[in-house]
Formats: structure tokens, C-alpha cells, sequence
């Protein structure tokens, strides 16, 4: 799928949205991938908390590789601010969500992403900052982290195998951002006929065919009225457009045609071959 | 997030789901994190079509790289199966999905894997066999290939950065897949109290918090009858537990009684310092 669908044309578009906060994010590759995943959705304002290995402000070391993994999101990069704690990270937000893959004993909201996008996206609109705590790689978020918000946002995985990756879990929360934004709008249309047929074309199609089906002696004595009806009922399913008729009716054309061909063709080379 | 919410307790549920098949795929990672992606997300069965380096029974090569990454999902890849072409893996299929991210002129559905999900969810219940094929991570599926789909699957992503991986856009459809056949539901509860606090605790709470704050001069003449229904409505909004009665009821005598007790050694102090 990489990249086949950017098209440059369009503004990289920065409407607000919720806040991506890394919290002593470990791999390089982790911290690209989730800003991918947030270009791929919209979302613009990443926060580091304590990057394991530093967050050179030259684009070495961490930042070097997560350029490469982030492949292009480098404006996600380029302006992710860097915090000492979580808390720091969190202080000029209105709302502030915690992932977490389990159960930590805070009587807090547990929601999905699905159901927090419908929450969050009014308030945002409003003007209300919003950020997500996302944890370690290996341990998740510490229970004080957890503690500093307002409710938890889990996934709907499978219990027995539930081992979301940081990039993925970032991912479905942008997916779920997205898709509320947008209605679930596909980036590209299907492709409809200019037109559909016109009936008249339609109708000389069931004709013509019917006449070749006679000729060929297809239809079984008695049969023919509701066999007729099941070919005209499997045509029209397919909704022709001008250009689908005409392809159509050249195909059964050729395949008359040739079939009168090729017995002719014997037929004349009989005397030739006797 | 990683693997912190499994609950090795849990059986790994096989039920029928529909099938992923990746056509020459190049990146060991990329099959070993689509395999993860499907294991959160209850999909079982992977096709693999001619990957480009191979996929040896023997575990090496590609499939050790794949089962790397996959984090543990090592049922997803042992049971993969290896196909030399796209048609030659979907012919015990019913119905097929081709994932593009971009329009490819062919006139088919356009859906959204949350469109796709309510559509393909009871043909799987009625024993239909429903793939999804991915192509290439540079290059995506060839037209030919999208030939052999009923449907066109794409992603609602930002179409000024429409850049998904492989393993994202699985984790997309495993994601939704997922969602709909457990209704989002999350896989752990919220911590509920064992008994909201009796309402007799929270009134004796209420008395001796005013009593207190009357102790201390908070309340302004006049004001004392609407400063205390704002309190009473504040404190009402945390649905107390019996636990967390008593944590407040403590905190606020502390509060108190610290105030006291600092009051009264600075007086009994006196004398001495004297």
C-alpha cells in the first residue's frame, strides 16, 4: 500500500485534533511508524516524554531512524515537542486519555477508540485540547501516569493473543479519529458508468441473444419462457453501462459469429480435404 | 502494549474469519507483523503467494525474520499456506476483497473495511469463505489481480499522506473484523466499586465537612446555603465507594485536625520559647 495513495496535490491538512504523547518511547522505528500512522490520519502534534536514547535536535541517532521508519511523515517528526515527564507533557491539555492493555485497578471510564471519537471530537471543536498517553514499548504506562488521566482508552483485542505494538496502537486510535472526521469517506470513488444503458440497448441485447440461443437450439422444448426470464433477470444484475452493452453484445457476436465460422469453414473443407 | 494484556488462560479462538492473503510480499517484518496484527484480532488464516524470498518449512529465511516479528503469533505463520499465484489462492473461496489505495478504473464496489465488516460477517456465519488480498508494499496489487475481486476494499486515510504498510492496512481489517463480532466490547472492565457508599455515609460526610469549614471561616456571610449545595453536587459527582468514603472522610480530618494540631503546639510553644 506504501504511498501508492498520496496525492501531493492536496494540502497536508492540520485541523486540530488529539495530541499523541510518547512516553519514554524505546525504538526508534516505534516512534517513525507512529508518526506514519498519524500522517495517514490527520494527526499532526506529537509529544515525546524521555526518549530512551535522546532526542537529538541535529536528526541523528533516534530521530534518524524514526525519520526513515515515519516514511515521509517527517513534519510529524520535525515538530514533536520533547517533555521531561508525562506529566509536563500534559499540563496545557483540557482532557487526557491513558492506553493501557489491561486492567490497573483505577476506577476510571474504560473506553474504546471508537467510543472515546465521538467524546472527544466535540470538545475539540470547541476549542478543548486533548491528548492520549500512550506507554513503554515493553511495560506500558506507570500507574502514576495513569493516574494523571481522566479516563482509560483500551482496545477490543483478542484476549488470548492481545500484544498491540505502539505504532499500532497509535494507528487505531488515528483510524478511529479519521473515520468519525470523515464519515468513513474512501479516499477515492468507485468508478460508475457515465450512464447506464439505454433500455432500448438492453432489450436488442436479450433479443439478439435469444435469436443466437434458438438458432443454436439452447433452450429445451417447453423451457424457453422461464430460462429466457433467468438470462434477462442475470444481464440486468449487471447495471450495463453504453460502453459494458457494446462489449457485451460484441462478445456474443463473435462467439455466433465464429461458432458459424467455424462449422462453415468445415463445411467447405470437406470437399477440399474428400 | 506489548503482550501485557494477554491471558495465556484464554484459548486461542479459531473461529471461522476471514482469510488473508498477502501477494509477494518482500519484508519478512511485514508478514510477521501482519501475522500479529491478525492474532489480536482473531484471524487465523494466512495465504502467502510466491514470496519473494521464499518460504521455507524449514524455518529459516524469510519465515524466521516473519516469526520475529510476529511476537508470538507463530500459529498464524505455521499455518500459513504458500501459493504460486493470486487466482490459485482464492479458488476455494466464495467471495474476495482486493485492497488498493487508489482507484484503479475497474468497475467494482468501493468499500471500507467498517463498510465491508457488516457485509462479509453473516456470509462467514453461513459457511462462506471470504479472502482479502494484499499486494506488494511498493507496488500493491496488479490490475489482473484486482480482476479477481468482487469488491474493491481501501482505507478512509488522509489523502495528502495515504501511506499504510502492509501490516497496518491487515490490522485495519483485523481491527474492524474484531469490532464487530464482539460489539466493541472492551477486554477488560471498567473498576466498578463493589457498593456505591450508603447515603447515610455521604450526608454524615456532607455535615462534617460544613462543620469543619464553619470551624475554619470558609463561608462568606450569606453564602453558606449555596457554597454548600455546590460542595454537596461536586462530591455527589464522584459516586462514591465505601472505600473512597472513608479515604475522603480521612483526608478531610486530616486537613482538619493537622490544622488544629499546628494551631495548638505553636500556643503550647509559647511559653517555652519564651
Amino acid at each position: 500500500m506504501s504511498g501508492s495513495g498520496t496525492d501531493r496535490s492536496k494540502p497536508v491538512v492540520t485541523a486540530a485534533a488529539p495530541v499523541i504523547i510518547l512516553v519514554e518511547p524505546q525504538l526508534a522505528e516505534n516512534i517513525g511508524m507512529a508518526a506514519r500512522a498519524m500522517a495517514n490520519f490527520g494527526l499532526t502534534e506529537l509529544r515525546l516524554v524521555a526518549p530512551r536514547d535522546g532526542w537529538p535536535s541535529s536528526g541523528k541517532g533516534l530521530k534518524k531512524g524514526a525519520t526513515q521508519a515515519a516514511s515521509g511523515a517527517t513534519w510529524v517528526l520535525d515538530n514533536a515537542r520533547l517533555f521531561a515527564t508525562a506529566a509536563e507533557a500534559i499540563a496545557d491539555l483540557n482532557m487526557v486519555f491513558a492506553t493501557t492493555a489491561r486492567e490497573r485497578g483505577q476506577r476510571k471510564r474504560v473506553l474504546t477508540p471508537a467510543e472515546a471519537v465521538p467524546d472527544i471530537s466535540p470538545r475539540i471543536a470547541q476549542g478543548q485540547r486533548i491528548g492520549i498517553l500512550f506507554g513503554r514499548e515493553r511495560t506500558g504506562l506507570e500507574n502514576d501516569e495513569i493516574s494523571l488521566a481522566d479516563a482509560i482508552l483500551t482496545f477490543p483485542v483478542n484476549p488470548a493473543f492481545a500484544s498491540l505494538n505502539l505504532a499500532q496502537a497509535v494507528l487505531l486510535v488515528g483510524y478511529e479519529w479519521h473515520k468519525h472526521q470523515t464519515s468513513d469517506r474512501v479516499p477515492f470513488a468507485a468508478v460508475e458508468p457515465e450512464l447506464p444503458a439505454t433500455r432500448e440497448g438492453i432489450v436488442s441485447l436479450f433479443d439478439y441473444l435469444e435469436q443466437e440461443l434458438d438458432f443454436a437450439g439452447f433452450f429445451p422444448p417447453n423451457k424457453r419462457p422461464i430460462m429466457a426470464r433467468n438470462l434477462r433477470d442475470m444481464l440486468h444484475r449487471l447495471a450495463m453501462s453504453e460502453q459494458e452493452l457494446r462489449t457485451l453484445r460484441g462478445a456474443f457476436t463473435a462467439l455466433a459469429q465464429g461458432r458459424k465460422r467455424r462449422v462453415k469453414p468445415a463445411q467447405d473443407d470437406t470437399p477440399q480435404g474428400a
